[in-house]
């Protein structure tokens, strides 16, 4: 039986809660670093209520310091991305330099953020399909979806295959009951998650509207769709293979979802930071290097600019 | 000396209010149409508190019904552009067939609109720089500013020059102490408003923020800046002479300002409808026409939609 592997956890809310949390059930061995909730996690343990079965971890192996880790052989980078200035902080601490990092993160450029503070680490992207909140202090409420596409991130955009780290992470996540789905193309799988999550973070941000009210409203539709177009657009520029009929895909599944206000949008309401630079500026940027113009995403990306800022600041 | 004409007056709010109270204040011969505030300005007239002074008319000629009043030379049209479907029921029965129309109103189209119901009217449009509010039945709070642009319409959109029925309004305009400003060119005219308005009314609704939190915000300028851009390049494809130092122009005099809620931010908070057609979708239409792409303003008018189609149905 292959040696297992040593995971870390940062950021323990909603993403790395949920996900962390299953591997510890599963028995494996996994290390949650927190901050604000360690004290509460320390002394009552990690609880998750999921649709699938609720779950309790009486004890966790908590950490309020990177240093006190014992160093992982893989970490799952749980952090909202507004976070990722602490990095270079943290990540070097706890992991082995030729580690596994597994960045649980939405928008553009988070790989080449980890690559910047571990050359020598095996980097992947994990994409979350899941409806999850962190509601109280150590405790996750888990309500619909929840399995991770991950593909292997290479410098250069390009196709990394299907890695032997790869797979070794996709094993111990689905022997923990996650449901994974391997990509060779991590850069079409994040531009691909992008079409959904810049037409309907943001515009619900701006318009104070779930996906249901947004689906109800020709004008919004419209936005949505125009958004999407304009991702497409963005990932054909870097010749992933993405097109327009991906919009009708995500239209239709987005009408299917039960009245859902995404991540940004309780980011907002919660006033924490919002992740305008991951999920709009870089995209919008990487689109324009090509001579692709995103205007309505980067109308919705400065309203989003200003109300995070005014958010924040009262 | 010139025989005095008569003036009615449609709309009896900020504009219609404050201009119809001054020509009726000077002595001028001046009826009411009033809708909501009929009962109460019949029995106790119309007060208008000004930074220039307040003064109060006890009795107004005041009427419930077109029909009641007596057929006016001219007639200044101050109703919000989002009730101009009211148009037929109203200005063929108070108004000479070869009488004035001054339409107190913004936007674009509104003059083919009275075109429509009065072939033979010769037709004004007056841009009002006013701040001005209704603030209780029949009393007008007019706060800042006050005078009016007025040219001729002519339907082919081009330079009318300044005509005797220019002059004639102009002239009573200012005998009643209005400081009022002729255009020969009526079409440019509505262009230049329509830079300040399409960058400031929209965006205000849209982020919640008065002219001075927009002018604070870099990302919000930007916008604001943007959309100025789009209109002044619509404006230009119908040859209208406006260029981009007018940008500067504008955003100078918005920095100076008060701390101001523009129109439709205050519609919006009064629930009233929104004037995203004459603001937003006709010049939008009209550049299309032409075209000119508007896509920041385009955003900011199908935001509106949503927020107005939602603000009044709930």
């Amino acid at each position: 039986m292959e040696k297992q592997i040593r995971v870390g956890v940062v950021g323990t809310g909603a993403v790395g809660g949920y996900y962390g949390g299953l591997l510890a059930r599963s028995g494996h061995e996994t290390h949650f670093l927190l901050n604000s909730d360690y004290t509460h996690v320390k002394k009552n343990g990690l609880t998750v209520s999921s649709k699938d079965g609720d779950f309790h971890l009486a004890t966790v192996a908590a950490y309020q310091q990177a240093g006190d880790m014992p160093l992982c052989d893989a970490v799952l980078l749980a952090l909202k991305t507004t976070a990722n200035h602490l990095l270079p902080d943290i990540l070097p601490q706890m992991i082995k330099p030729d580690g596994i990092v597994v960045a649980l993160q939405n928008g553009l450029g988070v790989e080449a953020e980890i690559r910047a503070v571990l050359p020598q680490a095996t980097i992947l992207g994990g994409l979350c399909f899941l409806c999850s909140n962190k509601v109280g202090p150590g405790h996750i409420h888990h309500l619909d979806y929840g399995s991770i596409r991950i593909g292997e991130y290479r410098e250069d955009g390009a196709a990394a295959g299907i890695t032997p780290a790869l797979e070794k992470v996709a094993s111990f996540f689905s022997k923990a009951g996650i449901e994974v789905m391997t990509t060779d193309n991590l850069g079409l799988a994040r531009w691909q998650k992008l079409v959904w999550n810049m037409a309907f973070n943001g515009v619900s941000v701006v318009l104070n509207a779930n996906t249901a009210q947004i689906m109800a409203d020709p004008a919004a539709i419209d936005l949505a769709r125009d958004i999407m177009t304009e991702v497409i657009a963005g990932a054909r520029s870097y010749d992933y293979e993405l097109d327009e009929a991906f919009i009708e895909v995500m239209m239709s599944a987005t009408a299917e979802m039960v009245d859902y206000n995404p991540s940004m949008k309780l980011d907002f309401e919660a006033r924490r930071p919002l992740e305008v630079e991951a999920i709009y500026e870089r995209p919008i940027m990487a689109a324009r290097k090509q001579g692709v113009k995103m205007p309505t995403a980067s109308v919705i990306a400065r309203q989003l600019a200003f109300l995070d800022r005014r958010n924040r600041c009262r």
